[in-house]
């Protein structure tokens, strides 16, 4: 229960307080369309705030487009950026924390190496396994049957799921965010082939290295290098079902739907966008700034800024050009309207 | 082992019992090509009928159109509907239940919260975690490692094998079977991008509805909505590997092979079948009874019931041809072809 | 620390002494454009000679092209086959083992059945869970939290990394590796529709048969058969997110690169290497000696031993045409310049 005071209390840039009571209180958060009376709603268009109005909402985040009326019994905020708003307000609604809600702050059920560290109010959730030499910043959560094998670093305030698993040496940074059954730091992929047509395993003996404000998905793989660091910088953002082989080097700040798949020691700079499902060969070096649409592949090096998409991988204007050629019906009519051209002149196939 | 007898007592509709001994026994179901003495089998040809009897079948279940002989050793079954015939008759042979003995129905190693309601008769693996308020029903089977958060509920005779994750609040129906690593209600994938470049986190406070009867094979994601509900619909069965993204809507009795991904906020009516590998982008909607091959990407609206096939999206005899146009060297002769013309013609190139 | 001395000792065939102290050390491996004083380093070409001397490389193992000095600090080695000499010396490097350091072979926390039966040397990490008649061989190593279910088979020397889930019946070979997070045994994806247009689960009681010398990366799955076995030969290398349907049948000595999915009772012969993001219909067979490329589709036998890629399949240098064909905006040029041929040629489109 969150009244309108603790949402001003915020003093955020993105949300000014605009009209009504500060005693206003909200139970709970829906969508325009879903509004129950008592809840608080956000809009964007005029003619949302009739309906949630209607509707008894009682706490309204607004865009600042949308004219406010002067008398309801709605609470009004106004904001310039909606997704921003949601950001700031809805951490007092998600009781994330109350998932990890137990007795004793370490479960006495954990099992945590006598050489392991542990920074202040850590929590550690039943059954996680903390081997030797671990080191954990202080707020720090690891969910219940999560591991972490021996030498890794895990940063302040980080959250680990539960069933994570975190390989022996991996580094991950603060304020992380790591979803159940993702992998990071198995090995990656390399075989020596031998004459007798047998693939003799190439140890992998680097590690994983992870940067600050990262988000990984649930069931994604991080795999660990062959000699260094596989590596992902700042703030960059993976959905679920993310591959990063080893020996990747990705920077700051991208983000990446679910599915991105990315081929050992390939590179992506840092402010990229990549649609799900798509996927980057080995040893391609991808820039900043690059937005690349859905389910492309991209096997060649992409360094000039701006929007790309398909397989092969084209400037994402001319693959809409290319898709409108290859649907309805168009490939197989021009077959048939080359053959009937060819006949017409009376040339004969090569 | 199993004899005629109780195989005759299912009293399926889909199964009668034609001539042979009710003692005949099978220890095993083999398939026609491989079959031991002693077992029982399943034949939907005439030709099968000598081999099976030849290799000494215990049992034989055959299509209706197969003739039977009047003499044999053998006790003689017959369906209408072979694949139904196994579904009827394989679970007597399966002893899936087996998988999960142990001493005591609830393992003592398991952690359940004080707060936690288990209904009657349900079993809970070794190191399985239950949180608070969590509710499960009857005759429920959670397994080994499996992680239930806080008020998450599970209906009755619900298998969840082990290293399932089922996430705070989400609601799991009655007779659902979830497979390994699978993970249900983690976070959708949002994030509000800053004047700076980076990416803020919009927290996604819904849950996660999953109705009666359905199955999700090992290694999936369902996650959970931003404010409301991500929901599947009773009877609807998932593949492994299918990524289910916050807020979709998915209908009853759909089939959804290895690899689907649908994204956010995306719809699916009722009795769909998707192949493998098959992605759905965001806010589209698919109807009911629509067929979608594998492989395809579909990223506009599907509603006229029918089968479909491709990226991007047309019907499948249509696509068929496409893909016709598109393989053995057609695209290149085609572009040669057109070249040759021009030059013919001498028409330049624009 | 590793001197050449130890390196020396393994009397390998891939890696002969040539020069230099016996007793110099090295406390790790880098690669020549990242090396620091004292370690090990890997070159191929000549100009990374200088580079990695002045760097102070203490052992230097080189490609048989590369001339080497005859005054240096360094000790040399020399081998023939790069990839080779790093699978035989980087297992003194890697330490894999200590990441299993605990006071106990097996964890006083695993939870083992009375009946099961552990070989000689066998690790069992801590929350593992053996159901019962389990049978691990000599010198495995089950990791922690992984779970095998009951009448499962484990070979000698096999290392299941954390988390990995084994199905009841199922067996796998000696000297195989898997990774976290991979699901070997749930149940394969078969339904038989009724009438009404829900769909009745056939029960799969098959198995999974594993050879030995396999390899499987983090976060796959394999699904055991319908009836019988889905089989994985000797040797074969399975990146991560790689999926195997029921009743598959691999051969030996294949690569699958991450993200390969194969459906139902499809077939892969032996010595095949396969790249990322491939999918393969069901019941199809794919022979020996066959090198299929990234993100193709095969939807038909493929028997003649060769190169091939796209979807539909072609052979590899046919499908590097017809990517280039659909590349850089030759589709839409073809379709305007025919449709301009018709118009100068008066045909007009039936």
């Amino acid at each position: 229960m969150i009244t309108a005071e603790v949402i001003k209390d915020l003093q955020s840039a993105d949300l000014s307080y605009v009209s009504g009571s500060l005693q206003a209180v909200a139970t709970k958060v829906l969508p325009p369309e879903q509004l129950e009376k008592g809840c608080l709603v956000f809009i964007t268009k005029q003619d949302q705030l009739e309906t949630v109005l209607k509707a008894g909402a009682s706490i309204v985040v607004a865009h600042k487009s949308v004219s406010l009326p002067e008398d309801s019994n709605a609470t009004f905020f106004q904001t310039g950026n909606l997704q921003m708003a949601m950001a700031t307000v809805l951490p007092l609604f998600d009781g994330k924390m109350n998932r990890y809600n137990q007795a004793e702050k370490i479960h006495p059920t954990a099992c945590i190496h006598e050489t392991a560290h542990l920074g202040q109010n850590v929590y550690v959730g039943p059954f996680a396994v903390i081997g030797e030499h671990v080191r954990i910043g202080d707020y720090a959560t690891i969910g219940a049957h999560t591991v972490i094998e021996g030498h890794a670093t895990i940063g302040d305030h980080t959250l680990l799921h539960p069933q994570v698993f975190v390989g022996a040496n991996c580094d991950i940074g603060s304020h992380c965010e790591i979803h159940p059954h993702t992998t990071i730091g198995a090995d990656g992929f390399a075989f020596a082939p031998t004459k007798e047509g047998t693939h003799k395993k190439i140890p992998q003996i680097g590690k994983v290295v992870i940067g600050n404000w990262v988000e990984i998905g649930a069931n994604c793989t991080v795999d660990r290098a062959a000699l260094t660091e596989t590596r992902i910088g700042n703030g960059s953002k993976f959905d679920n079902f993310c591959h990063v082989a080893h020996n990747v080097i990705i920077g700051e700040n991208n983000v990446f739907a679910a599915g991105f798949k990315i081929a050992g020691s390939s590179r992506v700079g840092s402010n990229c966008m990549v649609g799900g499902d798509t996927v980057v060969s080995d040893h391609v070096t991808i820039g900043d700034k690059i937005m690349i649409g859905g389910r492309s592949g991209v096997s060649n090096d992409v360094l000039k800024p701006g929007a790309y998409a398909g397989y092969p991988l084209e400037p994402l204007r001319d693959n809409m050009k290319t898709l409108a050629t290859i649907s309805n019906g168009n490939l197989p009519r021009l077959r048939k309207e080359v053959a009937r051209i060819m006949k017409h002149l009376g040339l004969k196939e090569e």
